[in-house]
């Protein structure tokens, strides 16, 4: 049996504000520092020992994993930040206030762009070149649907987080709403249709016991 | 050019009661945290960017590394925890206050046991044997002189720190009193005598600029 517990980063202030945010690195609001705190104490609460931590490229989830791992008392775990792990891309949705789209837009677009797993939101004209990425070789991109962030995500799943599992090693992966419903999607084998009702919310632990024959015998959130 | 910046962590509990500490775990303080922020504003002002961040596996470098990142703005960059960038390990003096320790053997004994090369300090009859360590195959030393803690850095500087600054990649390293003064041993070509002059106070950067030929051309304390 092995451990790989997911969470969300705790409320940023972008969340706070019902903007689209994707790759913008917004902080966290005092709210998501408690509830960062709250999630570490949770799952120091089971005792839980990991042997690494994935985390994306944007500070909202990096601040949230140097707090769990805090709380946990295991601030020498190896991190991993990759850009794999950001938040899906909100193309030129980003920065936009939800309520605002919504009434411009209507209710059921708005929730096809947040909820549908094909569905692309408005592309950005040309792409932004942040220096992080810039210095990695990774070209932003100028938008994603879920299914392209998940499509992005899987190779980073595959190389580095599943192996671990494999060798018996317990996981811990602090990330973002739609990264972590594209993971949920595959570890859940929910279908295309399905993953709409699927929502993550902010500092949340969800607790994943996986058997040898890597099968999910156990689900728990720590609430 | 390439830039180094090496700093020590901010002032912990230890430092603060005046006790050895080495590999034993402790907090920073308010002051620590507070040095922690000044420091990453100071070398924010600099304007310099990292490729990597260093740091040991003890929290008081973990998180001074983690606030320092934040107030440059580079929360993304890749950081490496690693063992061999711990403090000394104190061995048997771990945990005693300087100043009891003073008393009963002398300031000669004292100066000779925290500031010279070669002397090992009373070593603990057998070593700790603490979870993070052990999960990755590290024997915790019972203790080590300068130049043991010299011997254990030096294969993390030739495979990772200076491999980085060859290729251009600007590296930052956020460490212990003692591994600092080991690392500027080196870097400076001080004597093993002379070294005993030299040390390193809480969360004051120090700035190396070192040309294509790997030669210190200068230093700058970011004070």
């Amino acid at each position: 049996m092995v451990e790989l517990v997911i969470m969300r980063h705790g409320q940023s202030l972008a969340n706070q504000q019902h903007l689209f945010t994707g790759w913008s690195d917004v902080a966290l609001t005092a709210t998501g520092l408690t509830q960062a705190h709250e999630a570490g104490s949770r799952i120091a609460a089971t005792g839980l020992t990991f042997q690494q931590v994935h985390t994306s490229m944007l500070k909202r989830a990096i601040m949230t994993a140097n707090i769990v791992l805090d709380e946990i008392g295991q601030n020498d775990l190896p991190m991993i930040k990759t850009w794999r792990l950001n938040e899906r891309h909100y193309g030129a949705l980003r920065g936009q206030n939800k309520d605002v789209v919504k009434q411009r837009v209507g209710a059921a677009q708005l929730h096809e762009w947040r909820r549908s797993f094909t569905t692309v939101p408005p592309l950005l004209a040309k792409p932004d070149v942040a220096r992080r990425y810039a210095q990695i070789g990774v070209t932003e991109p100028r938008g994603e649907s879920l299914k392209m962030a998940y499509d992005r995500l899987m190779p980073y799943w595959q190389d580095h987080i599943a192996p671990g599992l494999r060798a018996g090693h317990n996981q811990l992966v602090v990330a973002h709403g739609s990264t972590l419903r594209a993971l949920i999607k595959y570890l859940e084998r929910i279908s295309d249709d399905a993953i709409d009702q699927v929502e993550v919310p902010n500092g949340k632990p969800i607790w994943y016991q996986i058997d040898s024959d890597f099968e999910i015998v156990a689900k728990r959130v720590l609430d």
